[in-house]
């Protein structure tokens, strides 16, 4: 690694901190390609400020490695199954680099038909959702997509929990400004979130979860310990994570959340499922271009009283860490470079 | 019309109710198609129980129709855009005869793409949503609609309204049961729930909106008259009911929720928006059939204990309706009676 930095610095620039999380990925049992698209992915996010999928995940990514759960060397095998319709088996790999080889002909195929769905099953993903879609509204194009993940959130009604955080992201192209994103947990808090607030030691809000005999609790601790999630919105986000479930494992062949069993591979993180992603062209749209249409929607927000679209805070922060490098605390660094290999006599 | 009912009962078959509605809306100035199709759509859910679209609609479809708001005589005029587009001119008419006019060519794409999309532009939507996506499902195949409507909704962050109540519907094939279907707006309680709660002089619970000075109110009154509605689950429902705006609006061509003017037109009660359906073939997926996956989700469901899915009491309140007919309180049958033209004398 060749950081452009002082000894001690908290701060690398992107291609920097890229560098080090590929050189963690392939140390630890990937593919280069595998180690490419997980490194910038993981790097982006950090970049972003969206710390609960950036660094702060590569301990579980390791030890999901070095459990033998995922295969870090699989070869997504894509499957052109009809005019609108791909299909990927990620070989009981990563998700990203099972979008990352079908993402042309996903394109092509909604440039075409107008509309296209890529459905990839026995995927691992661990990362944000977000980027699954952004890149789609750079090209233009709207893109919606949901994963499901691991039992931990209780259906609206039931008492024990069975759906995933089950996300559901969204990214739409804006004239003369970045797409309009979003990436929601139909949770009502991204298990990541309750992750670090055990970390730090922080209460969460009320309503977010419940302890492991089903009662409501605002210990993080009491929630990854034998508790549980609930949805966000009451029954409507339960609903939404119902339809995560059947468009990301019954639709692509994948599991549901309760279906894989990692109790053999000590150290695994990573759901073993499936995830669904539906890319539109608005150039077939009537009327008016769709990025005049968003950028008039955003427009009559900001009218309202918005201040912040969703997306923004991210913007904002990937500015900043373009400009002056994305900040880690001693800690992290030394631990990546300790994950990477590196000598550390130096820091 | 000709229910087989003693004069004064409150009970009619869902034929008899259909014929009675159809009646109504030739009388207020449709074609034969479009009373066919909205007399069917409104049967269909007070047949359901969904009574806040069922016949408690009629008055605001008359009186919307005497304003000349909505063309009544409209012919949609469908547009085969791609392999996976479908779009639709509604032509200042209702949607649902939009969505019937154009729902064999979408089958017909999404079975064979894989994947179909139809936008419908310059139409006015005053029904339920999952009616429009239940019979797609009923045919095995998986659908997803948004429709946007008049602005009543504070974006989360927002101080004024500016979005619709943007429902979200979505349908899926079951085996060997009724498909799974919800319908949610993305508003923290429907525009009809708020009516129908005026009517009966019932407070709302907390949360649900703000009155026309922006402070939170549970009087449905104070929400009507000026006051406005907040979406379900704080910035998460309203980030979704930005997308209903972009995919209802932006993407078919239709006006957001904030672009319409019926000032000029007294009575005029449905919006003049957009909306769209995505329709996926589920047998393009790989794996087990979707059918057989979608039941032993909700048989997971029901096993952590979860007592009734989205849909089941609808499903259960329309076998109770064709069983023992659809329950009319006298005052809204002689109503619905009188805007038919209908003698009362003898009621």
């Amino acid at each position: 690694m060749s950081a452009p930095h002082d000894q001690g610095s908290s701060s690398l620039s992107l291609e920097a901190l890229t560098q080090l999380l590929e050189t963690i990925f392939l140390r630890h049992g990937t593919s280069s390609e595998v180690a490419r698209v997980l490194a910038a992915n993981c790097a982006g996010a950090e970049r972003d400020g969206a710390h609960s999928h950036g660094v702060f995940r590569m301990p579980g990514y390791v030890s999901t490695l070095q459990s033998g759960w995922v295969n870090g060397h699989a070869v997504p095998q894509v499957e052109d199954v009809a005019p609108g319709f791909v299909r990927v088996d990620a070989g009981n790999g990563f998700a990203q680099p099972a979008l990352a080889a079908a993402r042309p002909l996903l394109m092509e195929k909604a440039r075409h038909a107008g509309i296209a769905v890529l459905a990839i099953r026995n995927s691992h993903h661990f990362a944000a959702l977000w980027p699954d879609v952004e890149p789609f509204a750079d090209e233009g194009l709207v893109a919606l997509s949901v994963v499901n993940s691991m039992t931990c959130v209780v259906p609206h009604g039931a008492d024990r929990p069975l759906f995933g955080t089950n996300p559901i992201a969204f990214a739409a192209p804006r004239a003369n400004a970045a797409p309009i994103v979003f990436d929601l947990a139909t949770s009502a808090i991204a298990h990541g979130d309750v992750q670090i607030a055990a970390r730090k030691g922080e209460k969460l809000p009320a309503g977010m979860g419940v302890d492991s005999l089903g009662q409501p609790t605002q210990d993080p601790k009491a929630i990854l310990e034998g508790g549980a999630l609930l949805p966000f919105g009451g029954h409507k986000g339960s609903a939404l994570s119902m339809m995560v479930e059947l468009l990301a494992a019954a639709l692509t062949g994948g599991n549901f959340s309760f279906e894989f069993d990692w109790s053999n591979h000590p150290g695994a993180k990573t759901p073993w499922t499936g995830q669904l992603l539906i890319v539109i062209d608005p150039d077939k749209a009537a009327g008016q271009s769709f990025a005049q249409r968003s950028e008039e929607l955003v427009r009559q927000m900001h009218g309202v009283g918005l201040k912040r679209l969703p997306g923004d805070r991210r913007h904002l922060q990937r500015s900043r860490s373009m400009a002056q490098g994305i900040a880690l605390d001693e800690q992290t660094l030394r631990q990546l470079r300790e994950m990477a290999g590196e000598s550390i006599a130096q820091a």
